[in-house]
């Protein structure tokens, strides 16, 4: 049946979802009470028409500029630097941090031909050069091209006289030495707080 | 984001997917090209339209009678019955059997209310009385559901002439005594084969 298997074909290409787990939802959208499947072809054309960039950020919003960006009780002296927009549900889902934040839109990554010129950089020099801003916290990944970036950023942002400072890699809370690899267990050696 | 979280509740109530995978796949669905998430959701929809129920034996089909029914290379003095019309298609994707097919939409389980009434017990009387049908071969699951429905299946047919048979229980192929449950081995003593 060339419904089922056009659905199927395509379902496996979500993340996660292999052969046998997309035959197991299109069954389920067979047999299930047809508003089911009407409801979620409709949520997912409708998540693309609603759900746009923040014109400030770059963060997913279905108001522009968002929520954050427009908050009058966010700290406007600080920036939060991440690699992509769903970083900033992330965090946001974390409740911790209450300043704005700036998406790059990617990683510099010379091998996957991604340079600086393809990050939103020049947006976020303009944001910090404009002033009010005190302190920028790098939120990328402690990865080779999260590190890479890092670097990049601060020395764009040299003589702006804001802070940058960068999230702090270690082993995770409730998590083991045991289990810690030799990288992370080397930087929180040297990222070693006094008590 | 209320579409994107409307669109992740859902997503979780798909098999096998929690909300964590849930999550992923609204994500893809946001970052992957636009055409990926409008596709999706004109399959989905189309799924529902253009599969339906073979008006012969019940099985999911896109023309009516379905291509088993409709084909001059099938045996039609054979008829499986099944519990549902996925069944089918698994016993399709076999290519073993070559016969006819009939779905009963159910199994007894007078726990959950369902008597034979609520299956399609009469249609497949009506076929097996016309004539022309010489083996029944039931393949519900192995469950007590499925026996008790094989065992009713065999009583309204009794009379007719034709012969009703079950499939094999027992340990499978490639399977290990050690890992086979007791009731699993105790089934493939008393349904054991000469050599």
């Amino acid at each position: 049946m060339k419904a089922l298997e056009d659905l199927v074909a395509l379902l496996s290409r979500l993340p996660g979802i292999g052969k046998k787990s997309a035959s197991r939802i299109a069954f389920h959208l067979l047999k299930a009470d047809e508003s089911f499947a009407r409801t979620l072809a409709e949520r997912i054309s409708r998540l693309r028409e609603s759900v746009r960039f923040c014109s400030v950020c770059g963060a997913y919003t279905e108001s522009d500029p968002c929520p954050v960006c427009s908050s009058p009780a966010r700290d406007r002296s600080i920036l939060c630097v991440v690699e992509q927009p769903q970083d900033v549900l992330t965090i946001e889902a974390g409740r911790e941090y209450l300043g704005l934040y700036h998406v790059l839109g990617g990683l510099i990554a010379p091998l996957d031909g991604v340079g600086p010129e393809n990050l939103h950089l020049d947006a976020l020099e303009r944001r910090v050069r404009t002033g009010g801003i005190r302190e920028i916290i790098i939120a990328t990944n402690p990865t080779v091209e999260g590190d890479t970036t890092a670097l990049y950023v601060k020395k764009i942002l040299a003589g702006t006289g804001a802070e940058v400072t960068r999230l702090a890699t270690g082993i995770p809370v409730g998590g083991d030495l045991e289990y810690a690899d030799r990288l992370t267990l080397a930087r929180s050696f040297r990222g070693r707080v006094r008590l």
